[in-house]
């Protein structure tokens, strides 16, 4: 075993630094120094959740960036030194419909979650990124590309190809008309992907205070939910809407702006909801949802970001500091993702 | 005005045989003999719950063929002795996105139905096709092309066009994957249509009683909901899922049966649906519905029953027995839909 410092949960709301083992490199496997972590709302649930009598342990994080600094001796793809990033997935079972088809997120037997999953080998419990090692089979780490600053990448790996998957299975491109509802981690990213896909590209918000914002990120235009008149005016008028909102609401006014055969998508709130048919028959609209993505999408993600110089808006504080990101988190204190650096713990 | 006789609703479940008042004829009208007039879900339910007191009268019927016997002065597209068929919508605002767009059954001030609505120009309430006579704008009906029995063809006119519609704008064709729930007057037509565009087309019931008959439409094959074995085989396996069953019921088990980037499609029951985010996310489906259709898709969907020789699969019943229809197809104890023959109102 190997062992490295990291945060683990030790009741609702707290962490604790403390050593955390490691398992000892596999044929296949990476051991990554991790340099930063980003920190999502599935933290922060988890995280308040977490009781000190629960069975396993809790260590959240899963999406970082950091480099190589051991390989499994059947790797091949990695060498010492290299820049990689991790997303929330770390295995699959790799022989059902879905991963066959690179969608290892959609894992017919559930995929192996970067903490808090089952390792299909040996079967522990799953620990996440925010230590300072983490083991990764090399088939689920990325090559980070050259040019995206690693702090403010760390965020693409969960909160970028949950937006970037279905915007891109929804045929996003030139001339396609998206709504993004919500400004966070997912939002922000969302507006930036799809801007560079060529969307016309527009915010929707509670309030007008995000307009300055929403227009830095590159969108054409804020609608407030408050203007009613305009809320009426963008009746059937996206392609696509983006729901990136984490509190419980009522999807019927974003489905009213949804064109038709258009797609309300909701990537935000993911519990049970309540949908009148009717408002989907009138304009033949769909409802739909995303979440994570394959490894196909994920390395392809980090290409195009390469590529328009995307990466996420990022606060970085040192790991230390995980209770003020998570307090501020909670009441949506952070434009637009904080990010640890891990390298307090050394 | 103008009388013809006609069955309008005295009460709950009750209907009497009764003279009608219709317009006088505008410029763009055309006076219809109704011939034979199918009779649907929509029809019980609204019988049903009539009350006598209702301020409206209510005459229903709502998808039917005929014969030009007058035009306005303004017509030009028919003639008298055209047959001519006539579905769900009278009018509608004409200026609006989705009129514009050729789908009127979307206007944004709602289209005016066949009955129980209101006209456009005089207030009136509109009194359906249970009666030997309807007056309608030119613009909303439609010529029934050669080759189409008038009885069987009367129910493509709405059952027809409100499966076509998400089968086109789904993207249904050669090789395309489609379920169909439910082999009522929808679902036995989606199979119809599904399978004339090309489809792998299979029946999903509550059992395997329907199977000869699912096979004899075409369909591949019948999954029964008891067979969990071939329904867990089933899952994520199809683009389409038709779901035409009248009865409110859990989405979830069809949702399970799309495939990724699929859409669930629901015909049948149209009220409050509540569903698990989560259901959607994995596997990024997506939930849609639709019904009736625009004057485009409805005039293509003629014409392409037309070409393939489909018309509905009807018991054509004398209009005076319209009380032994209602009772059977709430019994559903009908293949596949009831037509009145309006003749013996002579």
């Amino acid at each position: 075993m190997r062992t490295t410092p990291g945060w683990r949960a030790t009741g609702p709301g707290t962490l604790r630094r403390t050593p955390l083992y490691r398992r000892d490199l596999r044929a296949d496997d990476l051991a990554v120094r991790v340099d930063y972590c980003g920190l999502c709302h599935t933290d922060l649930h988890a995280v308040r959740g977490h009781s000190p009598d629960a069975p396993q342990p809790l260590v959240p994080g899963h999406e970082f960036t950091g480099v190589v600094t051991e390989t499994g001796s059947g790797v091949t793809a990695f060498s010492v030194g290299d820049p990689v990033a991790v997303g929330n997935i770390v295995d699959s079972c790799g022989t059902c419909p879905m991963c066959e088809a690179g969608q290892e997120n959609f894992c017919h037997s559930f995929p192996t979650l970067t903490y808090g999953g089952t390792d299909r080998r040996d079967g522990s419990t799953t620990l996440g990124g925010f230590s300072r090692e983490y083991v990764v089979r090399e088939a689920f780490a990325y090559a980070l590309p050259a040019g995206l600053d690693p702090a403010a990448a760390a965020p693409l790996l969960c909160a970028g190809v949950t937006v970037w998957e279905p915007l891109r299975s929804l045929g996003v491109g030139p001339g396609s008309r998206v709504a993004v509802a919500g400004l966070g981690g997912l939002g922000h990213l969302a507006v930036k992907l799809a801007v560079a896909l060529g969307a016309e590209t527009t915010v929707l918000s509670r309030t007008e205070a995000k307009r300055e914002d929403a227009l830095r990120l590159g969108a054409r235009e804020l609608i407030a939910a408050t203007d009613t008149a305009r809320m009426a005016a963008a009746r059937d008028g996206f392609d696509v809407v983006l729901d990136t909102i984490s509190a419980p609401h009522d999807p019927a006014p974003h489905l009213r702006l949804v064109a038709m055969d258009g797609t309300l998508c909701l990537l935000g709130h993911l519990g049970r909801i309540t949908v009148e048919v009717m408002d989907l028959l009138v304009g033949r609209k769909r409802l739909g949802s995303a979440g994570s993505g394959g490894r196909r999408a994920t390395a392809e993600m980090l290409r195009f970001c390469a590529e328009h110089g995307i990466t996420a808006d990022v606060e970085v504080l040192p790991s230390a500091r995980i209770h003020t990101a998570l307090d501020r988190l909670a009441r949506d204190d952070v434009r637009h993702r904080f990010v640890l650096d891990m390298s307090d713990l050394d």
